[in-house]
């Protein structure tokens, strides 16, 4: 009979395992340089998270390098001190019980929006699958305390977006998953990166806000394999 | 003696492996985020075409994972449920029985185009020999039914040019072959993004009509090896 | 005791392969899209060229796929039909005997230039080393006669550059070598990027024609090691 | 027992495997075209510096491919000519003592800021973290004696930025090791290319000085793993 704490032990390694290997696509939409950007996800039913170490090179992660922190931000397990944005990520997992993954990213668009504390506009139809809407911007916030963990969630609150530009800073993804706010990280700067070239020659068309509604609830029902949220295997 | 069944059983296959495999030269050309585009191909002398799977990771794509289904969009042969623009491809080939292939993707400066609205104009000698003009625009159209499949056939039927820009979505090419199309695909990425470039510093020099056509016509005519259409093999 | 014969296919074979490992550098450095670009080498002391056959994938090149003309272009062995720029590089060994080798491609932003039909100004010290000034555009000329190779000719006739922005097409490179024609096509894209970005948000500086002088001199005697010229291994 | 001139050899031979080993940053990030750009290390209680040799391909650098230079450029071990920058690497080492590292690039958006003399301005708190500020532009300085030396260094005094603009020319960036400069030269193409593409649509929001000063006390302080600089392993 398996007991409590080997169920435990499994579910967390197989989130080391999970929050390790998606860095990787951090890096393959080179959304990330040098080691600036993190991915987290939630140990479902438990107060606890498992996050990238801080500063050390996406090529060297592995499952055993991850750090298990609880959602106050505290090491639990790991030889590692987690990513400075911890408190950002222990913040939105305390206040949104319905978020399983946060992504962090400086990608160049979405910060490029950022610095200029501007929302993108929802002009594709891949923004309102994804979207819903416009992604949009949050405050400035000094790292260290729960100033961006908050700014995220209070942004956060009254979009269906899963992604927020914090201001002067990047972007910050939540998903019922950590492979879902991957998901959002990656089409955040491809739609941020889009939208801002479209921007270049003219203004873009805008999509009436019925079509965008019509447009994010067929996505969110209907895309993908059934049975699965898109990512979620 | 090789049945009829068993003629078409080893067409389908090696379509499903021509179509997967092409997927590949969307991700090198990185003409797609995470699941956002998908490539099809005509089952030649029946009503059917192969398609991508929805929401599968480019990845994991293999022939056994396509999908099999006829020109009204049902699936035919295949585990999973095909791609959420099967409709749109399905009105294609209907409608248009030159077409052997048909591709769909938001690559970026062909959809910051779309996203405007506006045509690709005709200032490279690359755009005149492959779409032998400008690169038109559709209409904006809505997902799920024969909308987006009609925008492609009424748009392409004025022009030489095998890619459409659908208004504030991306683009879909058409080609003889699955390749062919792909190939469409790449080169109006390639051209959107070389001419927005043109335009962000003044103002391109136009070709007159005249070369276009010669150079649209010798290139149809003497480019690749003798007894292939560029892309059969 | 080798004879004549012996020793001029032991010379083709070596440029063949060099020839066809240097389109390896096209797109790694992501100067071409599909099959849109090429390389020839001149065979020293023979009115001979090595160069790329028509519409094959760069993955598929080999050294037997290359194609040997003579310098009218017409084909003396291989068994596919040559670039259908087999004419421009042919015009250019007839009339320019310090040439060994010819590269085509259509460079995202050096075509860009091209497009508007303005020079690369010289504002670069990377520039000055290399093409020793301005980067000149060509005439804008049809495919398929000697119109291409004379404007290539007579354009760089009149400067330092060993590349031309061939008008609404592309760029053209000469060097002594095949590998230095490369290099030369990898930088003229390196500093058209560079320039037209510096040029996005205001005017670059300029640089004494004193100084473009010096850079020149100094990089064309003591760059590299001593004894080759650069790129000649 | 170790003899000294055992020690220094081994010491040596670490360094040139660390420094060629790092130019295949420069490679994946894409800062440099062709041979464009080198790292050197400095060899610590010696007047000696690892440097790359001039005009080597990156995929061909190895360890005994380094050249070791005295702090006058003078070449005191290796089979190659070294760098055609030694001169200004040498100029550094000599007067920076805290220095033990240097990286030249000519990275796209950095020499674009660089050809208009302009500095970067800290408008991201990943500039705020990294360089404590603008990144400073230096003079134009000719190549081949202490000029281009002595502008960094003038330069560099007056900043917390380790990268340094070089007018007309491109990137030079220190570090306390060979690692935390390449780390300098990949933020700082990292900056550049945002802050222009933020500035291309508006004007990107300032960040306070005092939060500059706040975001780079933490990041120098507590970022990364106890007991190490980032990028000593």
């Amino acid at each position: 009979m398996r007991t409590y704490e080997a169920a435990l032990t499994e579910t967390v390694r197989s989130i080391r395992e999970v929050v390790a290997a998606l860095h990787a696509q951090l890096t393959a939409y080179r959304l990330v340089a040098w080691t600036a950007g993190n991915v987290s996800g939630r140990v479902p039913g438990h107060d606890l998270m498992v996050i990238k170490p801080s500063g050390v090179d996406y090529a060297d992660l592995t499952a055993d390098s991850m750090v298990v922190c609880d959602l106050d931000g505290n090491v639990v397990e790991g030889g590692y001190s987690p990513s400075s944005d911890t408190a950002a990520h222990a913040y939105v997992y305390r206040h949104r019980p319905d978020v399983g993954g946060v992504v962090h990213t400086h990608s160049t668009y979405a910060s490029a929006w950022a610095a200029r504390g501007e929302a993108i506009p929802c002009v594709l139809t891949a923004m309102a699958d994804e979207f819903g809407g416009d992604i949009p911007v949050g405050p400035f916030a000094m790292i260290g305390d729960d100033s961006i963990g908050r700014g995220i969630v209070e942004t956060l609150a009254g979009h269906r977006s899963p992604a927020v530009l914090m201001r002067n800073h990047g972007v910050f993804t939540i998903g019922a998953t950590p492979r879902d706010a991957v998901k959002a990280a990656v089409m955040c700067e491809d739609v941020a990166r889009t939208v801002h070239i479209a921007r270049q020659l003219g203004t873009p068309l805008t999509i009436d806000a019925v079509d965008v509604d019509r447009l994010y609830a067929r996505y969110q029902k209907v895309y993908g394999q059934p049975g699965r949220t898109d990512g979620t295997e």
